[in-house]
């Protein structure tokens, strides 16, 4: 049986199959339906061939009670979605005076010529409500198929905006004769992996009405839920709940929530406290001092930063001792400290972080493998450190690094 | 009848379905397929549910020779992808106890606990032909279904780029037994607006057997370029001729092609040359040496970077005279050309390299708006600068203003 809150999207456009494509106008209808209790169940991508569009919708018509199709809607060749509906369907396209006129109407009062083949864009299939478009030319169209409704708009965007918020959301809000009953919220995680949430967690995840998701990112482990509830107020005491015991077994590796992200967080706290920051990074390589930097308004809590990758460098710009480089290592725990020492005093800041490590692929030794990476922090009590290993990919290693220092600064910070 | 080169992505995961996704694997996929000869014709998304997954791979058998699915192999609850595939095939998941002995030892090795969960990633469909994972921990597999295959990956892009490359990759190119008869190429340019390029290469776009895209992204305007022939030396042939030309067109704006970035070609150019490369930065904070340092290797040409948010850093850390400051304001020509000097001075480079601008949202004063940038460019032979204003979003202008730094160290070095 089919659920009859449950949807299909199906985005039309040979392009989009291309190794290059990005997709995003399904992002656009999946919120629309997920703000009218509607979910998306599959998404199906084909490109501009009547056979291949048609096949979608026989498909789509068995599992989703709604369906939306985006693009293929246009004059030219390619454009096909008419036909691939109408010969899957039964149901012939028919050709619609009354919209040809307009169609010709708009071309007038756009001063351009109106061809032959724009006259495709008044076929529709038979028995198919039209949904008008008030800022470009093509109309979209609604079918009613056994107990699924097939809407047909056009790919692009901001025409599909349009039709979406004045014509498909009212009619499908009318049709479904209810309130929204679906509500999302992610809680971002640092420092703990993606096995120990679900250990964490494991016992919740059968809670009725609720569904977790978890996703292992490069800047730490994002748990989101998905709580499906009758009414608001549902929804409401079910995300109490749920949040508290969330909040409960996760506690302060939780550092965020939704958009969040660790250098905005960081920088939030710093302003309150009226601290500032400078940074000294080598295997990082900017990375940090990027992030940190990309938040709005970071100038005021931050000054400075130094990125040295050589051993010259670190003594040079950040005054660490040559004698501790040589005893222990670019790579080791005194150097860090030594670097977030060195990036505090002569930036006058309250707080210097420092990453030190190896990113790879070259730059091992005996002792010290890839990914091998020590952090130091720096204030006027003193200082402190941790020590990491990361094996991935260069650029993931950055992001994990950098991830760390940041985190190592916020649990500081609390 | 199933066409023999063509291929069906499923990409599997709940939040792939949500209004936020982005969705980047079938990208990956997708290129991979392309340079074999295989196209996609179809893609669908569904979430972490056995039955919804084995109900696309159902339609999927029945339309596509090559089916690649990604994600849903991790130890957790929702990882269910080796179920949906064995209930709907009717092959039995199988133990298997080599798997778990690699396993238990990858654990170890990374000096973390394996815990009864992770044995998950043990078991596969009956006569399934392993898929090694260097990079991670789950492997993945592959199956034969009467006369299609099924490829299933990890979600993670690194582990399944690993994948794609030592195994699957090869598989399908022995499988298939031809040779491949879809070519695509990217041109990568900066300096040149979208339209600019369009007005340059317009008539070479309706040339047959090849199809032209433009792409404008953040580090510049991709031209890419899909040549189908009948055979190889075709191919080759139809290249060389549309090549020559759109090099003809857009000369020097183009600084690379395919995968190459800005930061790899200048990397490239520098080792050549023997010569090395120090930055100062203010409004880019971080990411123009985020770039540089992504290159592996990059140490070898590269010693150190500063980011000076505050007047103050500017002078101290790198020598700015502080009357210039005073006088030209630390947005000018005059203190960009300073910075690159005394940055190179500092690291004893052959080149120095500065950024100094208005970033945004605030700073803007009443003679210098949001988004002017000015570059500054020192050699032991002098100073030059460039002066540029981008009105983005922040992290867009830090690109931007990045990439124009890079490309005016590219050009210098042709």
């Amino acid at each position: 049986m089919k659920n009859k809150l449950n949807a299909e999207i199906i985005a039309i456009g040979s392009e989009l199959l291309l190794p290059e494509a990005t997709e995003t106008n399904s992002s656009l209808i999946a919120r629309m339906l997920f703000s009218l209790g509607v979910q998306v169940q599959f998404k199906t991508v084909v490109g501009d061939f009547e056979k291949d569009i048609g096949r979608a919708v026989q498909t789509a018509l068995k599992r989703a009670r709604w369906i939306i199709l985006s693009g293929g809607l246009g004059p030219t060749e390619d454009d096909v979605t008419r036909r691939g509906v109408a010969s899957v369907l039964g149901k012939p396209l028919a050709f619609n005076k009354k919209v040809s006129g307009q169609l010709q109407k708009k071309f007038k009062a756009r001063g351009r010529l109106f061809l032959k083949i724009h006259e495709r864009q008044a076929w529709f299939p038979q028995k198919a409500i039209l949904i008008p478009n008030k800022t470009g030319i093509a109309p979209g169209f609604i079918l009613k198929e056994k107990d699924s409704f097939l809407i047909s708009l056009p790919g692009v965007p901001s025409e599909m905006r349009q039709m979406i918020e004045s014509t498909v959301s009212p009619f499908i809000k009318k049709k479904r004769g209810a309130e929204s009953t679906l509500f999302i919220k992610r809680y971002k995680t640092f420092g703990i992996s993606e096995s120990a949430v679900n250990e964490a967690l494991k016992d919740l995840m059968g809670a009725p009405g609720v569904t977790f998701g978890l996703l292992a990112k490069k800047t730490g482990v994002e748990v989101s839920i998905l709580i499906k509830e009758e009414t608001p107020q549902e929804i409401k005491k079910a995300l109490r709940e749920i949040e508290a015991r969330i909040k409960e077994r996760l506690e302060s590796f939780i550092y965020g929530e939704n958009d969040e992200t660790l250098e905005g967080v960081v920088g939030r706290q710093l302003k309150n406290k009226k601290k500032t920051l400078a940074v000294a990074e080598s295997c990082t390589g900017g990375l940090l001092c990027h992030r940190i930097t990309n938040v709005p308004g970071s100038s005021a809590y931050f000054n400075s930063s130094a990125v040295t990758y050589s051993n010259e460098a670190k003594v040079k710009q950040l005054g660490v001792p040559f004698r501790l480089i040589k005893k222990y290592g670019a790579v080791s725990a005194k150097v860090a400290m030594a670097m977030a020492e060195g990036i505090r005093k002569t930036s006058r800041s309250d707080f210097g972080l420092a990453v030190t490590g190896i990113a790879g692929p070259g730059g091992a030794t005996a002792h010290k493998p890839v990914g091998l990476v020590y952090f130091g922090l720096a204030d006027q009590k003193g200082l402190c450190f941790e020590e990491a290993r990361y094996t991935s990919d260069r650029e993931t290693f950055k992001w994990f690094a950098s991830s760390k220092a940041l985190d190592m600064m916020r649990l500081r910070l609390l």
